[in-house]
């Protein structure tokens, strides 16, 4: 251990570290086509053929709250968000592994719970639960989901591939996640208040953003969709920590910039009514909100067209521009923003 | 959920709750060979080759103490770990995924330790670090290792193939993690005692043990040998759990009996010596004390000389009995010891 101060992790960010540990280069097996930087790790099967590997950790506390979240909905939401970093490379999901840190305060059937909402997402994105663990935790829960899938070699998708003036396209819409994060906050405080821990969450009004944090869907359809019509994106990255931060990540792997405009970003009525009602912004959600699993992607202007022809469910949210341009906004009313670097949106990670 | 009552994990164990958990069959992948119970998964990539995938987690208060353990061995030991799965099934590591969920009392440079270690046994285990990602977390460490790694399908060596009569044995010796465990533990209370929170371990006289809890090394040189020498055993598990709880997997998946004697379990000088000084039974070390890392093995009879032409470092403790016989020990003194059920081991895991 160095004699050196103590430098916090919140002071150097998540990118840093990540930056700092990368700076080391480990051991390398010639297998491994693509690792660190990228939604999944790569591997070489054969010569037409990658097998692609990720994993997804939530920890009680941190990427959910029990007191308002179903078992079976945290089941299928870690591995919703497992096999979400396959499709994000055009994969197919297989097999998953999932281990467990129980605390005490879980019982069998809740345990037994949690299983049904891993068998459930099972069924809908074809994987097998393939094995894993329990262990015995203090206190929180903890859940890791890894995931393997495969690929054909030339029809994998990284984010280093995005060029200039290609079209920049989301699917799904934006900040929903995060909307449904607000009201099941409000509701927890308003719980509280009245001193019940036993929360029956009515959240009639909101069922569409409380749903999109609480189980959101991977998107398998526009993934077999842009095979099927062999529509071919340049980039692709998931949506996990926000806009703002995977379009760095698409940027700095391929060394470009962007140009999005504000008001092209999809955003539900019911996302709106949240932020109005928050008196927030709700731009600020679809920027930096989490967890929609929406896919963000790049592909030739020219193919936008064809790819409109077979699915409707996207938009176009503005386009890739030159080396060192940086990510720009254009505002409704024409005035342009400029976002610093990853560091804003990683701080929020 | 259902109106049952609290059903504790502890009242049905960790081996009822698995039960429990896999009754239901969910998706099937045609391409997982085998899933749930055995150290990996394994999945047909070509017609001779395999993959075998794994994950391990490892939680702080749980299976470590950061008040003793250097944060480089623990990012080591969760390498080893994983890496000790794919050898149990007569495999070769290629690579790894590390999550962490990171408490605010870790400081940047303590993270870069943990992945000096995890760099380090990448190097002795030629594995790749391919990905993984960095979580907040509240108070606790935790580690998530996921590895991938690869072999001949006809080359994989399960649980279930273990037949009567065949010699049973394990590589090095055991309950060395344990009596480890047991000092670092002895000298913590005393520690605290004395109110010192930053522990300066001198473990001079028990370095062996305190090393084999701390940073195990996983046999890769065992697998390696078997491999050059065209020795085939029979069936294989690593012990992380303790000998008795292996065993008991072994037997359940082969359909088998066991014969173990006492006499015959291979017990290191130091680990002797430290169970001397807590006023125990060694045999228990070696019977119920997990975190060896060695291999468990099987093999015909007529095998064990060619193996011992080749590899000095395993003992024979027994053989393979018939189906019902269940798990029996004959002690020094010639009396036999039944074993009554998995249950016994699985309590302690």
């Amino acid at each position: 251990m160095s004699d050196n101060e103590f430098r916090t992790i919140q002071s150097v960010g998540r990118a840093g570290l990540i930056k700092e540990i990368t700076e080391e280069t480990g051991f390398r097996n010639e297998a491994v086509i693509s690792g660190v930087g990228d939604d999944t790790a790569v591997i070489q099967e054969t010569e037409q053929r990658v097998s692609l590997l990720s994993s997804e950790t939530m920890i009680e506390g941190v990427n959910f709250d029990l007191t308002y979240t179903p078992l079976h909905y945290l089941g299928y939401k870690a591995v919703s968000m497992a096999v979400s970093d396959i499709y994000a490379m055009n994969g197919k999901p297989t097999a998953i592994l999932v281990n467990l840190g129980l605390p005490n305060k879980l019982s069998v059937d809740m345990v037994k719970e949690i299983y049904r909402g891993i068998y459930s997402a099972g069924n809908d994105f074809e994987v097998q639960l393939a094995g894993g663990d329990l262990t015995a935790s203090h206190q929180i829960l903890t859940i890791s989901v890894s995931v393997y899938g495969r690929g054909e070699k030339n029809q994998i998708i990284y984010r280093k591939g995005a060029h200039q003036d290609d079209a920049l396209c989301v699917t799904g819409d934006l900040g929903g996640a995060m909307a449904g994060l607000r009201i099941l906050m409000r509701e927890k405080d308003h719980w509280k208040e009245h001193q019940q821990n036993q929360v029956q969450p009515d959240l009639g009004d909101y069922e569409y953003v409380v749903k999109r944090q609480m189980v959101p869907a991977a998107r398998k359809d526009f993934i077999n969709m842009i095979n099927e019509k062999h529509i071919r994106l340049s980039s692709m990255i998931d949506i996990t920590q926000g806009l703002v931060h995977e379009l760095h990540q698409i940027m700095d792997a391929s060394n470009v910039g962007a140009y999005i405009y504000q008001a092209a970003l999809p955003i539900a009525i019911e996302t709106r009514q949240v932020a109005d009602e928050m008196k927030e912004d709700v731009d600020k959600y679809a920027l930096y909100g989490g967890e929609d699993l929406e896919m963000l992607f790049t592909l030739p202007e020219k193919e936008v067209e064809k790819l409109a022809d077979h699915f409707n469910d996207f938009a176009v949210i503005g386009k890739v521009t030159e080396t060192g341009e940086g990510l720009k906004m254009q505002t409704p009313d024409g005035d342009v923003v400029f976002f610093d670097d990853e560091n804003e949106s990683a701080d929020k990670a």
